[in-house]
């Protein structure tokens, strides 16, 4: 039996003024959850949003706490970040990914968000007739999102038949042999999917962006958190999988959002391979009146613009945390594999009810457990699954709104902890038993 | 004499990568001054850079720290901001300006930097072939580079010669007539200038938007600074004079950065006329894919996408100090009135040694005393002037860069404490015993 009636689940959507509640976005969906809750008082059990599930690191709550005592609240932060910063990241990356990229070409933002925004912006204006960004999909619905506000196009595909070196290299040639792909955007590991995309792919990715010049823009945002994979240690291998190993097109998003939950404070760090930096475009220069060098073009006509620089205090506590990571102080990865143990129960309780793991495997492994998953349930369509489970108290995205083209939602587990896996189950069961 | 030989700001203009210093952007002279600093031990008058020069508001730091004790970092906070800010924002605008606006339509923003960015993308984007700019100018060059990144156009006129509501009507009619501006722009008081429009021209302004259908963007980044009047008491006039009474096509940009002295932490409010907020654009629905109301769009489709949200604790920061203010326990007109001591003692210096005012009068008084001031010398050009300021240790913008048609400099007082008057009294001597 369903938990919310038609009726009740009806009057949320029209309250909440969302049309469709099978495309409904992140916050469409938190939204009719949220006045569901309110409505009847039954909790919901929250997949939704890809928030931290965890408190924020303390040793950046304190550094950030002190970098206000001393008066950094009154200055404006330099366009390309405090130095401290700068330094940290770049000694971050080389210790765990051990790839070069000087302080320089490590840039702050306002979350990675900004990072992508701008990033989109410089790289499709490199280069006449260059302009469009390719999407290895399914992927982060708001880049889309950028590209409206921009006036930018992209193309995309959904990687689920792609797999593995051969079948990943002709589909990207045929999707670059137009000419006009400036950027290559994935995450890895995947939101929504959490695949992770193996060396051998990583390489062909980096080669055909050196061939076909697209700048590869790899978003970090779940770094090390391929929890197979023992990626916590700064200077021991095994180091992050990257194709910035394989291309010297290639921009890295560091965010501090998920690896310290950090969200709040709004922080990440854009990572701009050295040679890109300092390559000339005469197209940059002309559009912007200045010197036309990329990296230049980015910190200070672009992201500058945006927002006239990042929030202070955040940037020191976002130097710290790197740093003591660095130190081997903070555990990032051992800090976040919470997040393994909860999606490890979490796929349980919907596979021994009838679900299934969409994307379930990498080219020679089943993916691992982290922060979000894909769930099918029998022949169910996306929409019908994602609107489905609504009635039943679970709130997800549509896996449509990513660009996959496989039936199932997103999950994601950081806001289930173990007090929820009781209700979860009873849920599951229940959906189950009306379904089966 | 010159403290600086013309050899060597050739040799620091190379080095910062300076083409041109009579067209210097803020930054570029700001390095310049650095350079030279550095390189000879020499102290600079830094008159280029608009910041704070006293501390940053203490209740404000105190509150942020609070806000992180309480463990704000780790969650995203909403994307139209924190309900405290809203309200603050709204109750600040009733308190000091006698405007209604509620506070769901008093927007957080990562600086009135993405406050401005975020507005011309939406007011440019809501009606097809109404999709330009206009800056009553001179202005601040940030804004029109922000358009170049959109690739949005502008037209821009020099206010010198059209003070006053009869000559300012006649031109903003000539400007508006061809029917494609979306938004008119202007800081008040202003930036580089320091003139204040006055109650008739804020009302052809507000007037005029209406007839032609253009979003009047005001920048009161300089909030209560008009020392000549006192605006700094809670519900008690005289109120802020602002074009908003005179239209409902309007939007506020409200920083923290100049009257907290809260320049380092990026925190500003965006606050839209409640009217606009609810007004319903075909063509923003298109393409954003979203409901196309005004307000949801710049906050949803585009201010989210820029950074995904404001940094919390800065948000906790700017409620707390904005209520305090209307507490009468902060007293912010008070508190930034060293400027005004300031610019009178800076500019009596100028004076008295053969510079003069450039923009020295409104309609009916002469300007007053505060952040900026335009400078002029002789017959001297901007860039002549703005050049040969550098070589005497006096760093600052030419007034060419803000648009203006006069000639002139800029002058910001921010950094000159009173230990620097005797410095700039010597070589503002000596650079009028060169030149008279």
């Amino acid at each position: 039996m369903k938990l919310f009636s038609e009726e009740l689940v009806r009057e949320a959507c029209s309250a909440c003024r969302v049309v469709n509640l099978s495309k409904a976005s992140i916050g469409e969906a938190l939204s009719v959850a949220q006045y569901l809750k309110d409505k009847t008082g039954i909790p919901f059990v929250r997949m939704d949003l890809g928030a931290p599930g965890i408190p924020a690191n303390n040793y950046g709550v304190e550094a950030e706490k002190a970098a206000l005592d001393r008066g950094v609240a009154n200055a404006y932060p330099p366009a390309a970040g405090i130095p401290q910063l700068k330094e940290a990241g770049s000694r971050f990356i080389k210790s765990f990914i051990d790839i070069d990229i000087s302080p320089r070409s490590c840039v702050p933002t306002t979350g990675s968000v900004q990072g992508s925004f701008g990033t989109f912006a410089a790289c499709c204006g490199r280069i006449p007739g260059k302009d469009k960004v390719l999407f290895i999909d399914p992927g982060f619905p708001i880049q889309k999102s950028q590209l409206k506000v921009l006036g930018l196009g992209w193309r995309a595909f959904d990687i689920y038949h792609y797999r593995g070196a051969r079948r990943l290299e002709a589909k990207l040639r045929e999707m670059l042999a137009p000419g006009d792909i400036a950027a290559i955007v994935y995450a890895n590991p995947d939101n929504p999917a959490w695949f992770c995309l193996e060396e051998e792919e990583l390489k062909v990715i980096g080669e055909l962006a050196t061939e076909y010049d697209a700048i590869v823009t790899e978003d970090l945002a779940y770094f090390g958190m391929d929890f197979r994979k023992d990626l916590g240690h700064p200077g021991v291998p095994p180091f992050l999988p990257t194709a910035a190993r394989y291309t010297d097109n290639y921009i890295l998003f560091l965010s501090a959002s998920k690896i310290f939950s950090y969200a709040g404070q709004r922080m990440a760090l854009t990572c701009i391979s050295d040679s890109l930096f300092d390559r000339h475009y005469p197209a940059l220069a002309e559009r912007y009146g200045d010197s036309g060098f990329f990296g230049n073009t980015l910190i200070n006509s672009i992201f500058f613009m945006m927002t006239g620089g990042n929030t202070s205090s955040a940037q020191y506590a976002y130097a710290h945390m790197l740093n003591l990571s660095c130190d081997g102080v903070i555990d990032f990865v051992s800090d976040t594999r919470e997040y393994e143990r909860r999606a490890a129960r979490v796929r349980d309780i919907f596979c021994r009810n009838g679900f299934h793991i969409v994307y379930d495997m990498d080219v020679t492994a089943p993916i691992g457990n982290g922060f979000y998953f894909s769930l099918g349930y029998g022949n169910m369509t996306s929409g019908e699954l994602v609107s489905e489970l609504m009635h039943y108290g679970i709130s997800c995205i549509s896996l449509e709104t990513t660009g996959s083209e496989q039936q199932g939602v997103r999950g994601c587990v950081s806001l289930i902890g173990p007090d929820v896996y009781p209700l979860l189950e009873e849920r599951a069961a229940m959906f189950h038993a009306d379904h089966s």
